[in-house]
């Protein structure tokens, strides 16, 4: 099996940059590359841009936030270079760039013939034929900036609903809490970014305690979404849920998406599980998420998102080398012992762009 | 025509109906209608079809196979229409429909004007303003059989791959083996399609109170995917487990995908989690499930899949009227206690669609 | 698993069989198959369609309509088969089949190892390796009663405009008048669908006199669309007019396409091109052809599309053998001596479903 | 009709910016703005780069290389920003940026409130209710620049393949060659890019007297393409010349597209018209253009674009202004006198493009 690429000439290429289908986002960039960037076509004509609401969000996204991610230092600041005109979108599309200024490509060289274990190195090599192995090149979740702009837009087409999405489990601590007891307020009050404080200091602690070993842990992620109005969505194969889904799992280091119920609800029986009405359309309960044959019914849309721990390990690793030999290396350069908080942001933004999508889609049929 | 606007009154449409890039499968068809069909285009020419494989896949999915499923009497023939010539396919689309034989449409007359608990009913109403209420109409899972033609197409596509799904569990019933350890050729030996036949026929017992009852149950599937070669997959948002996960989620009742390590990946550490290499690129733990990066590492791929119970009982449910009044009204008709045996044939169609897809994707770039 | 690719010999398909971008049409169907048919999908829900008005259309298209068009008979009845309940849409996708009753195959087994010239018969062999030689199979303009099926429910989205496509010349005899001087309600008047009578006349005497030689003869339809308000059409890339040209350059047996001044006006200066404004935004001339810069302002828009002779005649012809012999083959069977008067309904239609999707496009961004 | 868009709230937004299937060009930019660009994706790895293949095809475009051009000052110098490493292509997505260096917006306040005739002003005002006005925005032609960045790459992913574009007409001085007749070599000979030196010097002095007058004037840019196989192209609706004519119609200026025999072959007999064929499968003459069907045939192609005189005048011409008058303005600025010796790279830039996606449609069914 592995020899299977040389009867090949070896080239191929990448499909699948574009996100969306009338509010799109293709992007581009490699980790170390002379910048990230992308193309948010579809957006609307005539709204004023909050920069500054932009910038926060890649703020929550950046490396180097908190004594808990890592520490890399990026700027991270976005350049737009088309479609805004006097502070306004003009209804073309909005290039944009975020320039890499850190590009220490010395630390990677010792990546260029070795493949690290649950790294994306030795599929790129297998399929391209060739790789930009700093930093992970392309499949290197740097990438996600681009994601970060694109959804802070998008939240700004928006404006009534409101999407919040927190940590809900670091390893074996979990948020017990319902949603409907969380005051999302607190999310942004802790590095966590788990709405709980209590259950915050202890994720914290083991964060901490993770990172010590060298080592790195997985979460989880929940998202809630409120005020979206009923008929976003688009049944048979486009169903709100799972574009919401393919959003999420397109995230690096993602492993698995629930909605409502999710892997619980498969043990219920329906009689428990059916979601009764109130006479306004409304349900009393919600197992159902928010979501009925595809489409929003009103009530609130909440999933949780798997993220598997960061394979990058400050801890002797054995690597694959390009002509076949295990050899020990030693993890060095900066990771994060935990994704999931920087995940928040990442999560919240596909999820906008998801939903910014739909709408447009819906409204190209309703009348005036 | 500064009229021409109101021509648009409350109405919409439905996007969505295409799965695919190169290899598509576009759908049409309600429930009761005159016929479901499809359109697959992008399918290789020159390959002589089995039929015979096609119509046996029909049959998994079809009601009324055992004494666990919906006793609805469907002939589900499908008749091809084009595209194909004295038995091969000529690369043209290939157009096929499947003729709904059982069209009893009063027994549907109450739907009309309710809406059942957990159903698509209302938002369909809410969104397009008019439903073909006669069975669910576009939302029911008669769809799916559309998808079966196609996915029994597209594993012809592809010889050596192996795909196999079966019933993992059903309520709080656990198949507990891993699958390395279960023998796939007893998947069809039981009506649950569990391959372990203790497990199945404890499966059984409880569909078979649970029918009892009035009620359903909830269960999940396993797919298994071997002897995909490297490199099938595109990244960034089209990673192949995020086009299995949108495949997976678009198929009715499921509430959520996990692939390789799962929800479970989410509770460990790193240095556990890092599948090491072995010489010759193989690994030799597999967490993964498969795929790095979004692409396909030359492993088994293995998903899991939850179904939540079927919203149907043959009970007395509230159901909300569409002038805004709660009703009981008694639950009648065929239905599926437990909808998972007959959704094992749908998840493999549904993985065939995306592997077909992207092995096409990725030869676009393979040279001569 | 490395002789995967082995499987994949000299195969190919067809992709593009798909039209549209909110509004889509893809189609399946080989001349002289079981059946041809579509998939509209994207099309509103809560109309109520005109099925005579359909049927008007299939019949404007349809052969054996006048002693100038092919004597085929062909019912060109069409079948819906779902996306409509009770007369109205439901906004799901309206599949549809028109059945192929007149299948004398018999007919063709002369073509089976022997390419016309200028025939799809050689392509079709060399890319896809195998052919349904019957009729034309794929690559015949049966394939365009589908597209008249979508248009005429394209039509129906679309009250206020006004498309009226007509013959404007048949060989060397053009229609000199300029639009605005003709009567399009004598468009359907004559079989050859021009719209001045004397012009009409001439035109339909030489056809029967190219006809008796066995003959064939190229001609131009030109098409004009009232009432479509500013701003459908979607730069850059999908000009009104560039999508507008696509689809009448798909349409079989066209070569060029010109709106507007067309290639007089490559010859043109600037200040005589330029359309002079009136106060409300509308133009004194209409050189533009109702676009600028890809967008609809409000004029008229008009195009002109050129059709080359039909390449099947009632003549001794040279033809080559797959295996690579030069023979001389008597033309035979039944065909247009002339394309253009079958192709007005035609031009209408795909004219009809690229407004209706840009309407559509436009819509999406339009508050409420 | 002009107030129709007032009864929309004004938001709108542009769709349409990708072209392409597999391999796709997506730009973005406005003339005056900070940067345009664009993101290439599907394009192969591991193709070593010809960067000054691509700066002598941006040298062709850019205004200011001759007497005869606009003598706008742009430095038109592309920065790759991902999608290279060490000189060759990594199958990742090439996004790049041309900045704009010459933004004198000063020179444009007098278009803020005014309408030019036969310009996109007033079109852009209406569907997007915000323009940016300097330069015509997003609809000025700089934005070409990126498809020849796009097609520069694209021609070398198909080194056998020889295109060669040329001017054809100017007004009304025709190169009445045929092609076969012409050295290609002689195109960059002189200022219009006409291969025939003695045509050229008339065309030239045409186009001097034509800007002293500060008038403008239309022409015609004819197409060869060479060496492509038999095969590529995909029927029914993505035809090869109904994609070709899209990719012509959708830059700026364009009127008509026509290949082949094209307008002629609508006044010819099929009998003249129909090209036998030899025994190899090519044919004795190519009135067809080298497209069968909407496949390639193996033989030349060639097809002929129009374009209008640039709207833009050094002349007084009367403008809408946005209160509706009509005001005369002193046309002013640099312009083109005649845009086709400027449009030739841009022609094949577009026409290497659709090839090179088509090739790799194609290649996405070839065994091996």
């Amino acid at each position: 099996m592995p020899k299977l690429s040389f009867i090949f000439v070896q080239i191929a290429s990448m499909a699948g940059n574009t996100f969306g289908t009338l509010l799109t986002l293709t992007t581009f960039g490699e980790s170390h590359g002379t910048a990230l960037g992308g193309i948010i076509e579809g957006f609307p004509a005539g709204i004023t841009l909050d920069f500054e609401a932009i910038q926060i969000e890649m703020q929550r996204r950046k490396p180097g936030q908190s004594a808990i991610v890592t520490q890399r230092k990026e700027a991270d600041e976005v350049q737009f270079l088309s479609g805004i005109f006097e502070g306004k979108t003009t209804g073309t599309p909005i290039g944009f760039m975020i320039p890499n200024t850190n590009q220490k490509s010395a630390d990677y060289s010792h990546l260029e013939n070795s493949f690290r274990p649950s790294h994306a190195d030795y599929v790129y090599e297998k399929k391209y034929g060739i790789r930009d192995y700093r930093g992970g090149g392309r499949s290197s979740a740097r990438e996600t900036a681009c994601r970060v702009v694109a959804g802070a837009l998008a939240k700004q087409m928006l404006p009534n609903v409101k999407i919040n999405a927190f940590v809900s489990s670091v390893g074996d601590i979990f948020l017990e809490k319902p949603y409907q007891a969380l005051d999302f307020s607190l999310t942004e009050s802790n590095p966590v970014r788990c709405p709980d404080p209590e259950t915050a200091a202890q994720m914290e602690a083991l964060i901490k305690e993770i990172r010590k070993e060298g080592d790195t842990i997985g979460g989880t992620v929940t998202c809630v979404i409120q005020n979206v109005p009923v008929g976003w969505g688009e049944p048979v194969f486009d169903k709100l849920h799972a574009q919401l889904g393919k959003a999420m799992l397109s995230i690096n280091a993602v492993k698995g998406f629930e909605y409502g119920s999710g892997f619980c609800g498969a043990r219920m029986k329906g009689s428990t599980h059916n979601d009764r009405y109130a006479n306004d359309g409304t349900t009393l309960t919600n197992l159902s998420g928010g979501i009925q044959g595809g489409i929003s019914n009103g009530m609130d849309i909440y999933f949780r998102v798997a993220f598997k721990p960061v394979a990058t390990l400050i801890q002797e690793q054995e690597v694959l080398t390009a002509d076949g030999r295990i050899e020990v290396q030693q993890g060095k350069g900066r990771h994060d012992p935990c994704v999931v908080p920087r995940a928040v942001p990442i999560v919240e933004a596909m999820a906008a762009l998801v939903l910014a999508d739909f709408s447009l889609i819906h409204n190209a049929y309703q009348g005036k």
